[in-house]
């Protein structure tokens, strides 16, 4: 396992074939050929570091419940009163300067391992709902078995890169115990790279030696096997738990993914420019927490910008004002030569519908534009975050195959100029049987796996379908034909007595 | 009407006021705050200028049916063969540069009036569809009722700034008089700035006539007070019957809107280079054509760019490939210091659903991207321009509501940063109490007309509607409260008695 020769399989080699031509899908990963939207001056920029740095100088962040955190902030230099640490400023650019700017996530599959930074994209599942959806039962408590399925759905198909996490809780195992679950069907359901648990410090440990189980402990050791996903608790506030998890990451030599959640007008200012400081100075202190715990160890930059509804109070998703600022974010990011985790596929829709697309196409367009290598929110939400959609998964996978073509950008050459063509089509006449169209035009545009792009007759004919309905179709045609990659059989009896080992006499905790 | 005073009426005044503020919806038109989004190196611009420059050097251009436009050409210094035109490198640049930059269409109603060209954007709805579909009635041929519905239903939206041209074709009405009912309805129904008629030189005449009625002859000498939209015959064609209306325009000093439609594989290469080149070679010629009608004419860069399904070969919209071409376009109509109309609103899914906001919503985020500063297809489409929906129009208006606060940008200046809001508040505390969100918070986000952002159980309690249903009902709403703007009684007798004229005695045409 722990070497990065590619596998043999048929499939593997073609798909390693196509993304070598860096056409199609089913490549490992992305690589942008398109630039970053940079939105901001570097005079704004400049006035947005001044910001986050004044906010950390002069208000200062909380770390509570976490004594070790205090005493790293101690020895890095930061003026530490009580939980409360105020960093002079230059001090946290200084310490994440050990941080590495691109790295590797192994997965057991070398063909899927993924490179996180630089020019390169990654798309992983939603994150963290308790509700799944779907168009037969409607809503109800995600259990274990629809968390299974999203992995199939998500290992099923070419247009993701990366097997997630919590894509929903499977809120009918106990709550100290289903990180051992999910980690270990996202080893045995994908051969994809995979992120563990951080709601505890020993369940962050867990995950990060079921990931040892499968690669080898000296592997690990050298090398990032597993992503865990911290979040701030906005504003300006560090929990010990979220440390605690933030540092069995780092201190194994794994990513930290550093996220703060800040709803402008509650968790942080209603303005964006304030929201955006704000983010800059809590995802910089979490990250520079991730060195001082192990110097560098991987981390990545995080973003979770959300905007409310000025009628009622409520959150909102996918609206215009945190698709800007997640470009601004970015640029923030690029400054720190951080990988960068932005924005997502998010709505507040109930439902696979108009409302969910739109609000979802802006946000993903801002994660793409803005430069974000890791994209973990990239399908399946509705609800407000609350709700994983069976239907809406399989829309979503549907918008990430597009954005590898989107990301393809141009190819400007003499061949795709066609500048013979013109001379041997001429004025007038069509394209469609000359030979440079012939030679081109099985690569030359992406095809939906769910649009319907027929007659109106003949859409009429086949039943009228709406997107959704297609999309219900397809969930239940790919579980049906779900084949779970090969995995060694002693990897696979090594988890089975550990998580057999981890639950056994111990009482289930349900909060 | 032939002077720039803004109206005194209230609501004018209101709108006014707020588009001062440079907040808000109900401005005349937006300026930009958000640089172009420009994917291409200064290096590969330059080689597909050369492309075209090849084209039309080399295949030429063949414009049919119109002998004044070869006798421009001649004089021109362009090589004429019969119909085939083919230009020396750099003729039709230089006969660019008489072509302004930026201008102002006038509205009847001055404080409408909006300027196309520059930072500015503009949206207008969709054009063109002999079909109309709501949810009520399913699909059918359009009617002059529809469209006046259409455009009762832009003016009564603060999210355009524009009434559009044929929003959808009035197929009751016999093609040859059609234009005269729908010039009418777009002056009597709105006191936006309007589109005419292209099919027929004489009807575009006849276009230019009722708009003299509105503003006096000799204002709109020295004005552009409307538009024509004409299209080149691709590849490579341009026919008399464009032509002819594209100098009626230019003669006039109207402003013709040049596009090329390119479905790659059929009326261009199937690359995306090969048909960015083809239309910019396409577009230069027919801009270039208004400068020797008449030199100094307002014209605008135009495209529409397309795809195409693999498997069945039929028209793909909405899809990666045309938004990325648009972004190249773009940058190429900035060299040539044009006003652009890019892209719009494009879908083929045939129901106002998923597909048709994720099509629509990359389609129009390309528009925006680009630099268009007039997105004739802003609202309305489905069906791959086949139908203009009730339904999609409202969803659409709405993301053109969203799509104000995302090109506003993101402001930084010590209000917005907040950094004394961080002092206030403190770590661990909310901000909706504090007197910096008290002061911005009226402003701070857009607010949907039709997004839910509910809890689950208050939109199922609501009734569990889907973002359709609702668009199914805020139409109907905002048609049975339209009221028509004023029109001074002379100007409306002088538009009765011309259309009467008109058509008194002729013939009904059908085709």
């Amino acid at each position: 396992m722990a070497e990065d020769k590619p596998a043999r399989s048929g499939r593997v080699a073609r798909q390693t074939q196509r993304a070598q031509k860096g056409q199609g899908l089913g490549r490992p990963y992305i690589l942008r050929n398109i630039p970053t939207y940079d939105i901001l001056s570097e005079e704004n920029l400049v006035r947005i570091d001044a910001a986050a740095d004044r906010i950390l100088a002069e208000t200062g962040i909380e770390f509570r419940d976490d004594p070790t955190v205090l005493d790293h902030w101690r020895r890095a230099g930061a003026d530490v009163q009580g939980v409360l640490v105020k960093f002079p400023p230059g001090l946290l650019r200084e310490v994440l300067r050990t941080a590495p700017p691109v790295f590797t996530q192994h997965a057991r599959n070398p063909a899927h391992s993924v490179q996180i930074g630089g020019r390169s994209v990654v798309f992983a599942p939603a994150y963290g709902s308790p509700f799944v959806m779907d168009m037969d039962r409607g809503r109800r408590f995600g259990t274990l078995e629809d968390f299974c399925n999203f992995i199939m759905l998500a290992q099923s198909s070419p247009n993701f890169h990366h097997s997630g996490g919590t894509i929903c809780e499977p809120t009918d195992i106990a709550v100290n115990k289903r990180h051992l679950d999910m980690v270990q069907a996202h080893i045995t359901l994908s051969d994809r790279p995979f992120m563990g648990s951080v709601t505890a410090e020993d369940r962050a440990e867990d995950s990060i030696d079921m990931a040892r189980l499968v690669f080898g402990s000296g592997f690990v050791n050298d090398h990032c096997v597993i992503l865990g996903n911290v979040n701030v608790n906005s504003p300006l506030v560090w929990d010990g738990t979220m440390t605690r998890s933030l540092r069995a990451y780092a201190r194994a030599n794994q990513a930290a993914v550093i996220v703060p959640f800040i709803l402008g007008g509650a968790m942080g200012p209603v303005t964006n420019a304030g929201a955006i400081a704000q983010s800059l100075a809590e995802t910089m202190a979490g990250c520079a927490l991730t060195q001082l715990e192990r110097p560098g160890a991987p981390v990545i930059f995080g973003n979770f910008l959300s905007s409310m509804s000025l009628r009622s109070g409520a959150p909102t998703f996918g609206t215009p004002e945190p698709a800007i600022g997640s470009m601004v974010i970015g640029q923030l990011c690029r400054r720190l030569n951080l990988p960068l985790r932005c924005s997502g596929n998010f709505t507040t829709s109930k439902l696979p519908d108009a409302q969910a697309m739109t609000e979802g196409t802006m946000s993903m367009l801002a994660a793409i534009h803005c430069g974000a290598n890791f994209i973990l929110h990239s399908a399946g939400f509705l609800d407000g975050l609350l709700s994983m959609s069976y239907e809406k998964f399989m829309l979503d996978a549907d918008l990430c195959g597009a954005l590898h073509s989107y990301l393809d950008g141009v190819k400007i050459d003499d061949d795709q100029l066609a500048v013979d063509a013109f001379a041997e089509v001429g004025p007038g006449n069509h394209f469609f049987g000359c030979s440079h169209t012939m030679q081109h035009y099985e690569t030359a545009f992406w095809d939906s796996d769910l649009s319907d792009n027929e007659p109106y007759e003949k859409w009429q004919a086949a039943g009228g379908l709406d997107a959704a309905t297609r999309a219900n179709k397809l969930w239940k045609k790919r579980l049906a034909e779900f084949e779970a990659p090969s995995l060694d059989i002693a990897i696979r009896d090594s988890l089975d007595d550990f998580v057999a080992r981890k639950k056994a006499g111990v009482p289930d905790a349900w909060y």
